[in-house]
This record gives structure tokens, C-alpha cells and sequence, in this order.
């Protein structure tokens, strides 16, 4: 995977939370196997949502997990993230994008979130929205396929199982391959 | 003032709250008056923030304002913004853009006056953000002219007493002035 950008050049990045740098995928399984003692198999979720793959008995109850006030402060950092993002940002504009509108109580708890695992982002660098046309950026980093068709940058797709057949967009399997792309 | 947009042309407008849908302004002055019994008139404010108007002991305490829990859930809501708002909404993609991260505890009372004032907003159609550089639209209207600076479209100013003095944007007074621009 070649570099993006060229030595010395400073672009601006959007990053997404849910699945690129925090691990709420890891929660749903976990909750899920807590609830319902079934652990989700990975196969299970290719080219589906979480509350796609679930029995559709449990599929209310899932839907909820995101609402409950301590969801997104428990969340897991995703491997390599703080690393690299904070590389990235000596480097380049770097801008977390979050789609907290559908969830209005997880702003606070996201805001929290990032301060305690990514201390290093000013308060000016985080943007809370709810459709990601609205970002003005060189690129948007992000999991999910409808971000990046809305985006009118360049979209990046973060691999997750749910996203495992979508072809349109630069794929990395991770921050390793982040940091290829962006820094020297 | 001309029409800025032709006849069925759908532009992208964001437009920021506090002195612009929301009178924080008034909201100082009041609490301005409750805890120092000091009217500050209209002149005093000219070219200057409320802060910098006010006594230089009283400065630290107005400056706590904002910070308090029921600060935004009490602000009245600026004449005519939600009448225009309502069908520039109807005509255009219409942002709020607010720059809510310097204040986390204003993110949901923000959101819940939003939702009281104007129930027509999609959670979709608002963003919370520091730095308005990172909002992408033809159009921003916002009082303060660093935003507008940084702003990559075209930036209008609306009228307040701080920002009288700032010439380099196009200016309007209020919201019926919002109407001409960009209704038929």
C-alpha cells in the first residue's frame, strides 16, 4: 500500500469512533453473549449489522444496547489508534467525526471518552454530527459504506465484517495500514 | 438586498445558534443585571464581547455563564429565526452549526432546545463542532467573524453589537434580511 500523500504535504482527516478507533462491535458481542449467553461468530456478521445477525427475538433488545448511558464509556480502544492517530496529528489536520445525534446521551459520554484515551485532541478537532456530507475534510476514515457515499472527499473504508463486501471505496485492515498511507 | 440564489436552486446553508436562532446575548445581559444590578447598554457592547464590556471584577464570574446547566435551556429564541428557518428548511439543506465542544454540559440542553424551537430539524441536519473550518456548505450565517474566516464557502454575518465595527462579510440584520437572500 503506497503513501497518499506526498513528503511534506498536509492534508485534513476525518476520523469515525464506533469500530475505527473505539471497539462498540466488542461490546455488542460481549452484552449480547451476557444477555443471551450466544456468542455471534464472526461469519455470522459478514455483510450484516449486529442487530442484523442476532435471533429476531433478541433484535429490541440489541437496539438498545447503544442507548444505555454507560455504553460508550465502556468501550474498548481499537488496537494501534492511539499510536498512530496521534502521530497523524503532529503530521496533518486530523478531526474526529462522530455520528452522536442518533444517540444524544452519548455525548458526553463520548466526549469523556475521547479526553481519557486521546488527551492529545483539542476540543476544536471534534466534530459530533449525524450525516457526514457536512464534513469538510481531504478524507474521512470510517466503517460504514452510506459515511463515505456521503462524503465529498476522499472515503477510506475501516474493514469490519458488516462492511466485508463493499468495493467501492481504499480499504485498510487497520491503523498499521493508516499510518502507511499518511505519514513519512 | 438581491436574491443570492436562482429561482429553484438548492443551496447548503448551515447557520450557527447562539446570537443567531439563540439569544445568549439577552441571557447575559439578564444575569448581568441579577448578580451585579449593572445595565449594560447596547454602546458599551460596540466591537466588543460581553465579557470584555463588563467590569474587570465582574469579568470571571460572567464568563462562568455559559457554563451552567440551565444557561441554554433558558435562552429565548432570536426573532423570526424559526418562521424562516421553518421554510428555508423546506427550500434548501439547512445545517445547525454550533460550536457546542468548548461547552460539554451544553451539548444535550443545546439539543433539547433545538428539539423544542425547532421540532422540524432532523437529528441528521445538526452538528456540534469547535471549529467551523471543518463544516462543509455554500453558505455559513454566524455573529462571529473568526468563524466565517475559517469558513471554506461563502460567510454572512449576522448583525450584533460585538461584531459592528467587522466589514469584510456581507452583513444582515435579522432574519427577514435572511428571507430576501434565499427564498423565492
Amino acid at each position: 500500500m503506497g503513501r497518499l500523500v506526498k513528503a511534506g504535504e498536509r492534508v485534513r482527516i476525518a476520523v469515525d469512533m464506533d469500530e475505527v478507533i473505539a471497539d462498540s462491535h466488542g461490546r455488542h458481542v460481549e452484552l449480547y453473549r451476557r444477555d443471551f449467553g450466544v456468542h455471534l461468530a464472526e461469519e455470522q456478521l459478514l455483510g450484516r449489522r449486529f442487530s442484523e445477525a442476532v435471533h429476531e427475538d433478541h433484535r429490541l433488545a440489541v437496539k438498545q444496547y447503544a442507548h444505555e448511558l454507560d455504553f460508550f464509556s465502556s468501550l474498548s480502544v481499537i488496537p494501534d489508534s492511539q499510536d498512530v492517530l496521534a502521530r497523524l496529528y503532529e503530521r496533518h489536520d486530523v478531526f474526529i467525526a462522530s455520528a452522536a445525534m442518533e444517540f444524544p446521551t452519548s455525548f458526553v459520554p463520548k466526549f469523556e471518552w475521547l479526553r481519557e484515551y486521546f488527551p492529545f485532541f483539542s476540543w476544536e478537532n471534534v466534530v459530533f454530527c449525524g450525516d457526514k456530507s457536512i464534513i469538510a475534510a481531504d478524507y474521512l476514515i470510517d466503517d460504514i459504506p452510506r459515511n463515505l457515499e456521503r462524503f465529498g472527499g476522499e472515503g477510506i473504508l475501516f474493514s469490519a465484517p458488516h462492511n466485508r463486501k463493499e468495493t467501492r471505496f481504499r480499504r485498510v485492515q487497520g491503523w498499521a495500514e493508516i499510518a502507511e498511507l499518511f505519514l513519512d
